[in-house]
């Protein structure tokens, strides 16, 4: 096992069927932790995550909150070193570079994760979007300069850059690809949401960004959610093996990206920004 | 369509591709839409939902956070009248009954889910663990009387009770069964979570809470907060046909739950309280 692996899968006792009777075996499951996500030591959110690139998925988390705009606007980063059960640290501690101001709801308190949306999201989906889209503005309007069988070539690749999937069956993955389909990195996590900020706060890190011509691809269903963060990092092209849902889709229309869906093999669903494939 | 269909199903114009060239098509895509729960006038919490049984969603939404603890505790819950952009309304309206206590901070702030869990959990998952066993004691000792063959079958009969993912690909489903395996309610949902949380509204809607003497299956992936919500229900099996994360283990492990996981025909791998089948 490789420390990744380690801290990210877990071996535990079960008993598998087949039938009427049972076989011990051990099984490898993914780790499920909670992590408590610190600013100026008021707690903004708390994720159920896979530990092991914790920086990594706070960064590309406060990028899809509009916190962080460029890579220079973390001053620290770190684990505050108490550690939890299973011997790891889950909360970490960010210091915002002087001059950037933390999210703030009307009262002037902490905005936490939630609070941030709630307050423009309650009415209809449709004010949503439209505060997203001011927050950050639609990409530049489409070219055709993707080749759809390049990507598609990639999402059936994606398999053999998920070995915690191969382990626990538990994991999601997204993978940013170029657009020749060269993976640029790939996470894997429980939560689908926290794999695509672990692929953006390693990007953030690496001061790679915005992420122009590049592709997102997630082992799942496309949510909205997994939109708006491609839309933040300014990725043109999301691609689904699976569904997306409707708001996913009135979203990419919105902000120029293109939306791929069922991508199976040689075939896919394009359900927003058709033009940018050639 | 059926009313329901309609408001959790939409058509889009899409392309599907196989190959180089793109075919016109329409999809059924599963709708994804905000909605605002406010308690008292204030937002508790926003979930990403698919419209059609907002009040069993936050019937049972309510129910896992532990602030309804009795199908009486809520006295009124509506939606407030005003409609977004696709003619529905995204927020409702709960009023607790006389005696009944909205969840609150140590500010004396209503308590915003996310704050909710995130006071307790910062620190550690076995922290976490305990102050859920604390707010929802451990169901009773497992007896063996659980037949795993007959919920075997409830799983593989599941997805004839999936008529949106069927249209769509794109939706969740959570069923509850009695130990025969007989389905009591079922629901689909763009988020697990609030699949179960329609299930289990739908009972408390019903009167038939606690839910001793059933079992929960899930479409997706079994994780701490699906393990949680049947542990506050009281429902003593969770399967899922897919993994289960470490905490769902540990919680259900704790709390006398069996979590029985990959329910594939007739095999499945019990994770938690083997004990209970027969």
């Amino acid at each position: 096992m490789s420390a990744g692996t380690r801290v990210a899968l877990r071996e535990v006792d079960a008993s598998r069927f087949e039938g009427p009777s049972g076989a011990s075996v051990a099984e490898a499951v993914v780790v499920e932790e909670p992590l408590a996500i610190r600013l100026g030591g008021d707690t903004l959110a708390v994720t159920m995550r896979t530990p092991g690139h914790d920086r990594e998925l706070v960064l590309g988390f406060l990028w899809s909150e509009g916190v962080v705009r460029a890579p220079g606007d973390v001053s620290a980063i770190a684990h505050c070193g108490r550690t939890g059960s299973e011997g790891r640290d889950n909360t970490i501690e960010v210091t915002l570079a002087p001059g950037v101001r933390p999210p703030v709801d009307e009262q002037g308190e902490l905005a936490r994760r939630g609070t941030l949306i709630s307050s423009a999201c309650g009415v209809c989906g449709r004010r949503t979007i439209d505060d997203w889209v001011t927050l950050f503005p639609p990409l530049e309007p489409a070219e055709a300069e993707v080749d759809g069988a390049a990507i598609a070539r990639a999402m059936a690749s994606l398999r053999d850059r998920q070995p915690w999937f191969r382990e626990s069956g538990g994991c999601h993955a997204a993978s940013l690809v170029d657009y020749a389909g060269v993976p640029l990195a790939t996470f894997e996590d429980v939560g689908r949401h926290n794999a695509v900020d672990k692929v953006v706060g390693s990007r953030i890190l690496a001061r790679r960004m915005p992420l122009d011509r590049t592709v997102l691809l997630v082992s799942g269903r496309a949510s909205f959610e997994i939109v708006q963060k491609a839309v933040a990092a300014r990725i043109p092209v999301v691609a689904s093996v699976s569904a997306p849902s409707s708001m996913a889709i009135d979203l990419a229309r919105r902000a120029h990206v293109t939306l791929m869906g069922f991508v199976r093999g040689e075939r896919f669903t394009v359900y927003a920004g058709a033009e940018r494939l050639r």
